[in-house]
């Protein structure tokens, strides 16, 4: 079976119904359209680099469903080491294209997460959602699909359950089930990548008790099915993606969306949860753990490549990259501590019954709170070398840039030390893209708040085993439990 | 003499020439074109202020020249309490504004800076510079003019001295001294507030030695003198200043310009400092001290406004802000902390023989390193309470949300807790203005860059009397000297 | 009216009773006894320094009572800029002594509150409560008197309020009130320099409600009152102060004590409250800010003298303290952070109607958050740059180094940079002292726990005003209240 | 084989000469001396684990060389699995000591670095280094030795490589090669547990070039071997280890020591090295990165001691532990963070072709720094939830709390919340022993200083890769190397 080709992937994207929106206008072909094209780029470098013999180790592994050379992003993960080439390959990914690609990334852990879950339910309930699932999968994984991934609901009011809330469908839902299939009706937000997908893997929001069932649900469904909606959101800077010129200077990019079902219509074999509210807990821990431990690779990459940029806009400022040694050095720490603890997180994990592998909760939900401090910290170094040029993106557009009446005056005064004025405009216009602009991805709440990631740190960690080492250290006699308990 | 009005002061401003431009296209009138209406709509709050009975004794005081009422950004500020004032002003400009306004800051505190300046030149040199300036202040005090201030320049190789560049109009420098004026040639970059000013106070960016005597230069020209070309630089999101709708939620804002200056003629009137350039490190020492000291209050104020917003994100979702109890007490921290610390280097100021006080070097450059700091951990905390909506803006635009088709959906989904989904889009697009949009001022690097602010701190601290004290309490017989001395 | 002596303070300590214990034992002679003598040679040079020219303007002030001059530490703080000489004086005593002198400050803190707290008493119960705090304060400055002051019950269970604790003695108390006086049981505990002070202001260690006004008590006791035992606690590596040679190499020092009240009859003339619970919140209230404000010169002063110990041995181990900028530039934005925020907090304050100056509670409070952290990065730092002979005291005892047998080896391997070995090992001693040793002070907790400081910023800071702004600039049209109000 | 007993140890250490000394004087028996019998006791709960069934998968492993079970401390780890399980003893030490046991650590080290070394020497030089290396290695493993390491060498002047010293002796050297051994004279420092071994495994402190051959050196010696003095240093507190009571609770404890070596004579079959200079720099990588990557499990061992510690202590105080959940949190993501990631340097290192594993140089140096940084946060922590009695260890003396006179009031007011009097004071004085106290490990400077780590990080991380990222995102068409190369 041939590796697919991002010809292939391109061709199929234009094939899909043009259900995709932004500013208010319909997007005819999301390879071309501005507000698309990036994040498409992005994704087709993911595919060209598994034909690239220097990357293909990363991007590519052996299918443990069919033994054939497969995409690793449409992978079982079953062992720590192949977990740990998700974070290798979210890292790489992140050097290829500076910021977040969704659809490798979200409907692989969905794949994971629901392979465990539909083996639980099939065990006990009888069902027979794994070999839906694995029906689908060897299709994902011949066709070497870009699935993008969907968990977060619209909500609603944060203090109230999905069933009570005056609007049922702020959490998406099964409103019907058919014979042959199941109507869901809600919507998804902030799904990453979903313009550069083909299909979209929709899982629970949240852990569900009983009154809650109805919003039990994950399948996997086109992008362009009928009655969905999807419009595109607004990031910073976007219109610039619309224009000529260097303001954003990369040729990728990434996209976030709401996802609008209205009625939608999913056939069983695409269903592998419809109202088994008792495992959506295991979707959630599950799905964040895998996300949280291999996130870390995401923001050390686009760490990696703002300690190049940081290097590069030194030296077009006139100075010597060493003259910010002990800043770079702290972004490159940084970089590593959310790298290599996810790494830690996933060897501390241990391999379910189902064969996947799942990490550790706590050092990964613990990571996840680094994930969205040191970024910032990363950031803000980022800026702090580059001068004033950097940290609002504080110099003249590029018709400006061109203009025939100043434009010579300035290029003239934007010139500074090695390299162009050009160079140090669009080294300057990159770190702005990385971390104020268009190209920062979302990794405080992507997957989920760092205060839930807490609340996950505190209910792993054996607080009284903890206290009973004290208590035998101090020699104590007594116990000392919870006041009121 | 009547305070200074809104009216006034933008028929003012459409009299100017129109020398500004943006995306190479010329700005016919500051107060209407959508790049820098803006930005005038928050120096007009700050006229407005001085009328409002509630505000006019932050907004006004009493002219040390004249004894008649004043704006306060016109003042010479004598006494700490005086110079307080400075720092109690732009927290409340924030407050009203949510953003930077140049216009009432730079050519203040360049006029108190030369007032001390030009009373050593004519005491040592015979000039009469102090003269001029004091005519000059005269009309500014009257006029309560808008006046920005530049420092900037464009610098060129950061190893190298203004007069070895390669391109000697790296740095703003007299061409040419005639009899009754002189003729500058260079840029002044990233300088803030320009559209809304009506003059520009001119200084040296750094200190200079006899080879660099050219570049020792401070003036006050009219924003449209002939001969200068300014063109406003961009910032993050700033076409959405051109939309309909609230993406861009405010009427206020912030702008900042590169001023190229191709031989401009400065009538001696005007002219502050001329070649005296071992006058230039005490401008660049005092100014950086007040600007320093006050500029806690800026970010302060933003922050004051990033609070408030807070909780009202937390509402709109739903939650209590107190709920977020120990994120917000964080936040306020940061915020007393730079406000009141530089209230504190004003403290321990001194009053200059020339009648202006100055604050604590030490205690204001310390500070200038938390202004680079903290309101990156107050954006992040406001980003955290806010969640994913806010994070990066990522919810539909306006378009998007008024949309025949679709729109009402939108609206379905954004809705949340209180409030409307308007109200929920309009605070998310406040917070993505104040955190990573248009209204993000340059705290960093404004003024000079933490790096410098950190030499400052550790030349000024008495490393050797502090060593003394550790020898003293250690009982130390020896004396321990760097090596090498 | 001469300024009080050394040799007459050390005189005056002689006289008292001996009511000292440590280690089980009666302190005979607190001038004389190694666990008391440091805290009293302290205390003395603050004597000293009113004596030295150039340090008599921190030390002296003129007396508002009586327009003599007085010790500083006796002083009615009238305006903002006395209020910051008691920040100056702290500074300076860490100079000169390298640790706390509890019995320069907090009498004097108490003194300067109750005279506010007494007026506002007389005005609406009556009272004479000022005037016989003023009959006390003209002795306190005539003499000079060295009165340390005593808030922290030991509290009990810190669930529970006073007059519901198992042990009604768990909070001071006045078990019995007489015509001339009343008579108080209970505990003061971790009392700062009480060994090296002649009296102790005593206050209510909370605000009470009516219930609890047995607890609402201030008076002022001689350190040898009838009934009350002195108990000095432990501190790290206190045993040294016992021992021979340079292990502490100070001649000064700090201590904590438990003052024991069994049944002390209080005259009346001394008693300043006496039930009137309603103003015990002002009482702590104010007692924190001008603590919360000036404590902050107390740590800047003790980082100085890390500063100072760094860069020796820096040297002492063979390199220059300036390889150590950036630490040493982190450790003095520190020590600043804390001392300009604290003069600020004062500059931001009011004058009581009793004519005493009191600081800006949030600004205060919030810089005893950073009082309670920053000090702890300044030590890791000072102990960075050390080396690990710092870290953990990590040298052979002097009993090691003078020894016959081996220790000619020791010295010979300790000598390393420029100095003797044992200027080297003296240095080493004094950061330990300083970080992990005997002269650490409580700053975290003294005065109040950080949790409680934050407390008061969220408090004092008009969180609906900040969202009144933010509700302004986002164009909000409807309110948005915490929900369920 | 019988894996060692507690017992048959204790035997052991009483046979070795008594070449310790402390506060100048000699210590008779390690095992019961005050000074040294908690560290021995710490080591030897080491041994008790692995007959613990519960432990023993921890505490024991199988030999690579005789397939025999066997202390994990004495093993080759030959996987990353086999590395981690040298985090997971560490964190289990700390939980069983509450310090550090460096005779389980770095003898251990040492075996496997040399391990690696010693076969390329062989392999370049001909050498029969690995042959005398597994002839001891047999019988440390045989024997489960306890094995002190020491490369830490008195260094002298810091600026000024070994052979330029004034003093030769200020890195341990071979004074003399000899047929049948080297003769060896010179100082380390600072060695862990030296009083708790049976040998001592040398290793060479830096890498060395030809000048410095003489330096070069790596053997084990008896801990008792001629010509050896060992002194043991300070600590915090330490007198309290020859005191009744329970001001010290632990029976664990942590020693420190300087090594004298005057012409000691060490036969060939325990030298690994001896002048093969060009090695040296291998043995230190090496060492640090496998020290670096589990390192963060001690200090998170000793962490999570303090969580407990931090809850036992509020529920004495009267409090619930969920009080301070928050604080308790950042404490755990603090245990987590170094933990975990030194687990990620391990599973992202390589094996060795001598078999040996050895973690990712730049994760584990990175992790070093937060080892010398989060555990001050920890601590801080720790005693900010525990209040003043923990801050300082503010309380009286065991024998003040046993006084027949006053001891019963010192008790009344210790007493809190639940637990006895007594309770609350051990909890207080664990915690001052673990975060101010006695039990205070170096992690800072121990194997080597956070700077040497920066410069690790620095030097591995690939800046012109990174640049290329950035080069290729940004669409430079130049190159911008470092100016002047």
């Amino acid at each position: 079976m041939a590796l697919r080709t991002r010809k292939d992937y391109l061709a199929s994207l234009k094939r899909l119904r043009p259900n995709i929106y932004k500013f208010g206008k319909q997007i005819k072909d999301v390879t071309k359209h501005p507000a698309t094209r990036r994040v498409v780029e992005s994704h087709a470098r993911g595919l060209d680099a598994a034909h690239d013999p220097a990357l293909a180790p990363i991007f590519t592994t052996t299918s443990t469903l069919t033994g054939e050379t497969i995409h690793r992003h449409t992978s079982l993960m079953t062992t720590a080491e192949e977990m740990m080439f998700n974070s290798k390959m979210k890292r790489e990914m992140y050097h290829l294209t500076g910021s977040c690609t969704g659809g490798l990334c979200v409907g692989w852990n969905g794949f994971n997460v629901m392979w465990s879950v539909t083996q639980e339910m099939d065990k006990d309930l009888g069902t027979d959602y794994q070999a839906r699932l694995k029906e689908w999968g060897l299709g994902f994984q011949q066709k070497g699909l870009i699935v993008a991934g969907a968990l977060t609901d619209a909500k609603g009011d944060r203090r109230t359950r999905p069933h009570q809330q005056a609007d049922l469908d702020s959490n998406l839902r099964i409103v019907k089930k058919k014979k042959d299939g199941i109507v869901i009706r809600g919507a998804k937000l902030m799904i990453c990548g979903t313009a550069a997908s083909e299909e979209i893997f929709l899982m629970p929001g949240s852990g569900y008790r009983e009154e809650d069932q109805d919003f039990a649900l994950a399948c996997v469904v086109p992008r362009d099915i009928d009655g969905l909606t999807i419009v595109e959101t607004r990031r910073p800077s976007d219109t610039r993606e619309e224009e000529q010129g260097f303001d954003i200077p990369t040729e990728t990019g990434i996209t976030q969306a709401y996802l609008l079902f209205e009625d939608v219509f999913v056939p069983n074999e695409r269903v592998f949860m419809a109202g088994e509210f008792k495992y959506t807990g295991n979707v959630i821990t599950r799905f964040t753990s895998t996300y949280r431990s291999c996130i870390g690779a995401c923001v050390a990459g686009q760490g990696d490549v703002m300690v190049g940029a940081a290097a590069l806009i030194a030296r077009a400022n006139g100075l010597s990259a060493r003259t910010f040694r002990d800043k770079l050095i702290q972004m490159e720490i940084n970089n590593e501590t959310t790298f290599a603890m996810g790494v830690g997180a996933i060897a501390l994990g241990r391999q379910h019954p189902s064969g996947v592998w799942f990490a550790d909760s706590t050092a990964a939900h613990a990571n996840k709170v680094h994930v969205a401090t040191l970024p910032y910290e990363t950031k803000r170094l980022c800026q702090e070398i580059g001068g004033g040029i950097v940290e609002t993106g504080c110099l003249p557009s590029y018709q400006d840039f061109i203009n025939p009446d100043y434009g010579r005056l300035i290029q003239k005064y934007i010139k500074a030390g090695a390299g162009t004025a050009e160079t140090r405009a669009r080294i300057a216009r990159l770190i702005e893209w990385l971390t104020i602009g268009a190209g920062v991805p979302g990794c405080m709440h992507g997957g989920g708040s760092p205060d839930g990631a807490r609340m996950v740190v505190f209910g792993t960690s054996p607080l009284e085993t903890y206290a009973g080492y004290a208590k035998n250290l101090a020699g104590l006699e007594e116990d000392l439990p919870e006041p009121g308990k």
